[in-house]
C-alpha cells in the first residue's frame, strides 16, 4: 500500500522539521524578551509558527492532494479525503516553563475520524506512533512496543489532568468525582501524558476545552495501544471539549459513571 | 587540589550506577506487579535500594572516609567531615507513572551545608551540576551554563510545586497567596522543578514535608547558578521541612512576604 508508506515517511519528516524550528527556540535566552519586549512579541507563537510553516512546506511538497488543519494557521482544503491535523507545540506553559511534556502532534483523520497520528518529544527525542498497524516509541533507549494498561479498579488506577483547575466549575466537581476514588493523581503533563498512557504507564487522562489538533494525535496512538478516547459521556472526541482517554473499557466505564453522576 | 576532583569524579560515577539501577525498572512491565503479588513487594523500593546500594559500593571504595546519608539505608558514618547526601530516586510517583522529572539527587555536604550537587535524569539523559566552581548541565543537547533568572515582578513569575495540596492547611493558604499573585504556576515536577530553576526558567520553587536527601543536592546547584534555597521564612533548609527555592533575591523577599503573611 503506496500511500500507507508516504503517509508515515511524510509524517516523520513533519516531524524532523517540527522539532528543529522548536529547538531552536525551546530553553533558549530569546524566549526571556516576552515581559521587557515594547508590544506584542510572543515568541513561543513565533515557535509554533514556524514549526507549522516547516510542515506545511513538506506538504504542499509531498501530499498537496490532503487537507491541513493546523493550530496556527487554520484549514487549508484538499482533494483526497484525508486531513492532516497538526499541533506545533502542545502545552505552551510547559514549553515556557521548560518542561518536557510539551509536544509536536501530528495527525492523519479522514471522515470517520484519525488514522495515524505522531506524538513526539522533542527535547528527550522521543516520539510516539500509532496506527496504520504501528503501536511503538522510538526514543533514546531503543523501540518499544505500545500496550494500554490491563484493567484494574479505580481505586487502584494513575489519572492525570493538565491542570487542576479544569474547566468550569461543574467540569472540576466531575473530575473531582473520579480524581478522589483514583490511587493517584498527576499535573501538569500536557500531551505526554496521553503517550504514557499509550505506554500502559498510566489508566486515564481526563481533560476540558480541548480543540480537535490537540486530540486527534493522541486518538490515534492510543486506539493503536489498545486503549479508547472519547468525550465524557463516550460520543466521538474528534472535536474535542471535554475528554476522557481510557486504557481499557473496564475504566473508561468507571469513570464515565462518575463524570455523569 | 586533588579532593575536589575525587569528589566530581566520584560523584559522576554514583549518578551513572543510580541511572542503570533505576532505568533497569523504569517503565518495565515488573514494575505492574504491585497490585498483583501476594506480599508487600514495592518495585520503587526495590529500585531505590538497588541504586543507593551501587552509590555506596562505589563510595566504600573510593571515598571511605566520607559519611553517608542516604534516604534507603540511612546515615554511615565518617571522618573527614563531609556527607554524602543521596537520594537514589527523587519522586516516586513520577517514576511510577512514567514521567521523566524523577531525578537521582547526589550532594556533598559539610558542617555548614552543600558544597556540591548533581540533579540526574537518567530517561533524558539529563544531569545539572553545581558547586566547587561548576554550574552547567550535560544533556541530549549538549552542555550549557545554568544561570538563575533576572528578577521580575512575581505578577511575571512561574511558580512550580509538586502537588496542589501542599502541606498543612495552613501550608496550602500560605503557598495559595504566592499562586495568586504568580504568572503561571505549573505542578507534578518533583526535582525537575529545582533543575529548571537553576537552568533560568522558572522563578521559584515552594514545597513542603521534604527530608534533608531531597533538598541538598538542589541547594548546591541552585546556588552555583545565582539563586537561594531557605525554609519560608528565610532560614537555613538543609533540614528540609518547608522549602522556598528562588531565582533571586527580589523574588524570594516578595515570596516570603506573602508565605508569612
Amino acid at each position: 500500500m503506496d500511500d500507507r508508506n508516504s503517509i508515515i515517511e511524510t509524517a516523520h519528516e513533519l516531524a524532523e522539521a517540527a522539532r528543529g524550528a522548536a529547538l531552536a527556540l525551546f530553553r533558549q535566552p530569546s524566549l526571556d524578551v516576552d515581559n521587557k519586549a515594547p508590544a506584542h512579541f510572543d515568541p513561543v507563537t513565533a515557535a509554533d509558527r514556524a514549526a507549522e510553516d516547516a510542515m506545511r512546506a513538506i506538504l504542499a511538497r509531498r501530499r498537496p492532494q490532503d487537507a491541513i488543519l493546523g493550530e496556527e494557521r487554520g484549514r487549508t482544503e484538499g482533494t483526497s479525503g484525508l486531513t492532516w491535523v497538526l499541533d506545533p507545540i502542545d502545552g505552551t506553559r510547559a514549553f515556557l516553563c521548560g518542561a518536557p511534556t510539551w509536544g509536536v502532534l501530528i495527525a492523519v483523520s479522514d471522515a470517520n475520524g484519525p488514522i495515524y497520528g505522531l506524538i513526539d518529544q522533542p527535547h528527550i527525542g522521543e516520539r510516539f506512533e500509532g496506527g496504520l498497524g504501528l503501536a511503538h516509541v522510538i526514543g533514546p533507549h531503543g523501540t518499544h512496543s505500545l500496550r494500554t494498561r490491563a484493567p484494574r479498579p479505580l481505586a487502584e488506577a494513575f489519572l492525570s489532568s493538565t491542570f487542576p483547575e479544569i474547566g468550569t466549575a461543574e467540569d472540576e466537581a466531575a473530575f473531582r468525582r473520579v480524581k478522589d476514588r483514583a490511587r493517584l493523581t498527576r499535573y501538569g503533563m500536557d500531551c505526554y501524558a496521553y503517550a504514557l498512557l499509550a505506554a500502559g504507564q498510566i489508566d486515564l487522562v481526563i481533560e476540558a476545552g480541548l480543540q480537535p489538533y490537540d486530540i486527534h494525535a493522541p486518538i490515534a496512538v492510543i486506539e493503536a495501544a489498545g486503549g479508547l478516547v472519547t468525550d465524557w459521556t463516550g460520543g466521538p472526541a474528534v472535536q474535542g471539549g471535554r475528554v476522557l482517554a481510557a486504557a481499557n473499557p473496564a475504566i473508561h466505564a468507571e469513570a464515565t459513571a462518575l463524570l455523569n453522576a
